[in-house]
């Protein structure tokens, strides 16, 4: 298929051009980032160091026609978890790669130089400058800067705090509209800092485009894959109306939105912070409640958020977000929020992590609760700045936490974690405890079948069927996050049999293969299993897929515990 | 023999004497406070949570008239590494401990009330005060008022640094004359301090003493142990002429002096910080060169170091801290050096961790290399206050690396590397690596035998030899550590038959039991069995045996590299 491997050498500065080994040529996104790193990243390097290697890759539908397929992973050894690293995201960098006929871009190596640089990929190849004059810029000027001298390439980059190689730096990436995506979770941003690399950009202009094997056969398994996203309540209704947001009032019922650090399951002033005010807020502002992240995608689920006299704030603003600053650091003030979200982008910070960060900053005293403000300057001046409270900040919750002496540190793996409450919602807090990537909702995302009643119901408050749940859900997972589709597309995946069929029939009428449903599974579990046996290598035990001692504690207002012995979440691993 | 735990709940505010458990009657010291910490702290608890105990138990030895026999060892799971830790002491309060016949004091629970408390011991029982009076204080002042109250009674007690619950923050203990030695490494005063006990008398008055199953017997032994100490050319000259301090030179000529944060192996001003040098501007400022930690001492490294107005700055002024600051911080200043040792008992810092601290700090550009007064000023305002960058650093060196998105930190399961290059003297590199208790020295000194040629001689160059001789010293060392005698009692033993004889004789004598040679070394090996196991269970792995990745690095002047393989690490734990 003419598609090659992009390797970059940050030690003597040369790029290459290499045939893509058989062995990779059925992986894409997750499987063949997380295949590159378990292959050829020494699993006990620093994950700063010059072993360590940053591995980005397209997914196997990634600018075909199919919608929602242009995510990008990227894939490390992550410097928060000391584990494997998968993070996606949308933007335009996905299908530009695709495009140009790249599999992958391994980079690798760092500089002994100290100085910065910046890389141009295009058809030809990879090419590496050395270029100072956009350090300490925020995301937002450096894109502003690119798309004045370039027009529309894809861009990757990272903000000051990927360039002081804070843990919970992100990788951010340019959207349709000039504006942020992030490659939020474990820290990738400090990875590309320390092979001291600024920005990407990709053209795609002469790229080879991609080739079907059946176009036909994937037009018609294209549209039924459409059809079923528009369809089904989640990704045609819910998430293109209110955005991911939605979920606030929908926990809060649930008794699972976690309030004040995880001290309570409901938040007194959700109605102020809630999809549905956000939605209201949008509109009357004249900004735009349903957008997409990358070209092709019909849900739709990110928005434009302006503030009161309609000037852009932010966009991609999710759900997560919200929950932990809003819910879980108390502050009150969707703008605040807003303005925290936008400068978590601008400056290069992971918002999950930032929201989690904050809500463990208010619990070690460094500012009060709720304090919308406070935590604005935090991010604006302090991590920007790299002052050394930006830095404790800037490493991730855990570092917060452990830095000021805290035992109620949510973390799991030092990853933060997200806003659904383990105790109860038990399903998720199994996928938090064992996923190969540090606490993360989207690695197995039962909310979908424990609260949203997607694939079916399992009981969010019973033990019973969480194990097998988030083991199917992680397993499903690993295999949609190598599609290059967005995880979404789970909702109607699990609900409508074509549309599950669909994906796999697509990649099949894309390449000439024969996957089926059993061999989705197997894939998925080949993922896994590769991720897990590196983060084993790394020195990772049964003992790190467990969750803080804190979570003993009743949580109102179902009073439950998280009450899993270590038997029963280690059965996880036996598949 | 009428011996008795103190059990001190800190969750109830309750103080129980309870009976010595049968299985525990031969134990004492570290043998004693690992095996609590084995039985009663469940391995993958927060370390600075409830669950988490601190175990004081004098040695086996301890309060008889065995010289050098006043060592009290502190027990609990490690805020710093995350694994079991004993830490040991000279000073005034395990003979007063072992005389009111307590074998252990367990501390346990933690207060749910925001406020703090003191501890009294006496021949009655322990009582707990409600006590937030000295809450800020350094330990210095503390120790003055306290000595002004109480007379002598016995002080334990945390600075600044524990009550932050940094985990670099030691526990102090008060020595003969109201300065201050130090249950070092491994932040036994953060758990203190999460325990919120700011200091803990003990009162010997009125106790029932010591007996000893056979005084004659006791006595001959006694007899030999203290001639041989004198005897043996470290114990009974270097040492007390020079102090630990005697190394720089030592090491230097040997290649093995780490400067610069682990760049060279030797230091050009090491004239300026030397032994020899400290010794003589003792001396001319009128202070004592030669003075023990603990009543009973005949070796007497400690010493009385004064100004250039011949006013006390510090005691206790080891080769370790020296070198940390003077050698691998390059500060040149043996004076500030000084000051900078007296400023971290008062805060309540570990010197050595402290030391490495910085040489991390200087890495990451926090203050320039050698800056003596900037040291001062970080120990005496940041940590002191609390500052931020006072908290990364009161955390540790792994703290201050990781904050700052470094490589070169040097730390083995997060505990800083001391003052012995493991490059150029390979033997403590694999102690360093395996020990139970982190980077740590005097857990396996293979500098005696690498170095001193104390107990036969080991190129300290070559792989040979090097796995079995740390492996035969951790274990003396963990039988040694359970007798409350001093460390330094190895290098007669080692050299000296009757000397080892004497050590186990001196047990037999005291309690009428029949240890023998074997005996001892099956006793060592308990131990470490008994905290190797616990760290498994923690979490660690043969993968958190490792030295950092940058000692791939060549050291001059030998050009010697850390070459040993995975597999001939882990060889250690074949016993």
């Amino acid at each position: 298929m003419g598609e090659k491997i992009i390797r970059i050498n940050m030690t003597n500065l040369t790029t290459a051009i290499e045939a893509v080994p058989a062995e990779w040529a059925a992986l894409g996104g997750r499987a063949l980032t997380s295949t590159v790193v378990a292959k050829e990243v020494p699993p006990t390097c620093e994950p700063l160091g010059k072993y360590n290697k940053l591995v980005f890759s397209p997914g196997l539908l990634t600018a075909t026609a199919a919608a929602n397929s242009g995510r990008l992973s990227a894939g490390f050894k992550s410097p928060l978890t000391g584990g494997i690293k998968e993070s996606n995201a949308g933007g335009t960098a996905a299908q530009k790669m695709e495009r140009l006929g790249i599999k992958a871009v391994i980079i690798e190596g760092m500089p002994e130089k100290d100085t910065w640089y910046s890389i141009h990929i295009d058809k030809d190849g990879a090419t590496i400058k050395e270029d100072v004059e956009y350090i300490g810029k925020g995301n937002y000027e450096l894109y502003n800067i690119i798309g004045e001298k370039m027009g529309k390439v894809g861009v990757l980059s990272i903000g000051p705090a990927g360039e002081y190689k804070m843990a919970a730096a992100n990788i951010s990436v340019k959207d349709p509209d000039g504006n942020i995506r992030s490659h939020g979770r474990g820290g990738g941003g400090a990875v590309m800092g320390s092979k001291k690399i600024k920005y990407i950009t990709v053209d795609d202009t002469g790229g080879p485009g991609i080739t079907l094997a059946d176009p036909e056969k994937f037009k018609t398994q294209a549209r039924i894959f459409a059809k079923a996203l528009l369809d089904h309540p989640v990704s045609g209704q819910g998430l293109p109306t209110y955005g991911t947001n939605v979920l606030i009032n929908i926990l809060n019922e649930a008794g699972g939105l976690p309030t004040k650090n995880f001290r309570f399951g409901t938040c007194d002033h959700a109605e102020k912070i809630c999809g549905e005010t956000m939605h209201d807020t949008i509109v009357a502002r004249k900004g735009n409640p349903s957008h997409g992240c990358h070209a092709g995608c019909i849900i739709k689920c990110s928005q434009i958020y302006n503030d009161a006299d309609g000037k852009y704030i932010t966009s991609g603003f999710e759900y997560e977000t919200v929950w932990g600053l809003g819910a879980n650091s108390l502050i009150e003030s969707l703008d605040d929020i807003a303005v925290c979200d936008r400068l978590m982008d601008d400056v290069g910070i992971d918002s999950i992590e930032g929201a989690v960060i904050m809500n463990v900053a208010m619990e070690a005293g460094i500012l009060p609760w709720g304090d919308g403000k406070g935590t604005i300057k935090l991010i604006d001046e302090d991590i920007r700045k790299g002052t050394p409270l930006g830095r404790i900040l800037g490493n991730g919750a855990g570092s917060v936490g452990r830095t000021y002496g805290l035992t109620r540190i949510p973390v799991v793996k030092n990853q933060g974690i997200p806003a659904y409450d383990p105790r109860s919602v038990k399903g998720i807090g199994i996928t938090y405890a064992t996923s190969t990537m540090g606490a993360d909702h989207t690695s197995g995302y039962t909310i979908a079948t424990n609260i949203l009643k997607v694939g079916g119901y399992v009981d969010p408050l019973s033990k019973a069927g969480q194990v097998e749940l988030s083991r199917n859900l992680q397993i499903a997972t690993a295999a949609v996050d190598s599609t290059g589709l967005c995880i979404f597309v789970a909702f109607p995946a699990l609900d409508i049999p074509e549309c599950f069929t669909a994906i796999f029939e697509m990649i099949n009428a894309r390449y000439g293969c024969e996957l089926d449903a059993n061999g989705v599974v197997e894939f998925g579990k080949y993922v896994l299993k590769t991720e897990h046996e590196f983060n084993l290598a790394a020195g990772f035990s049964n003992k790190d897929d467990r969750l803080p001692e804190f979570f003993e504690e009743q949580i109102p207002p179902h009073n439950a515990v998280w009450d899993f012995s270590d038997a029963e979440i280690d059965e996880f691993w036996n598949f």
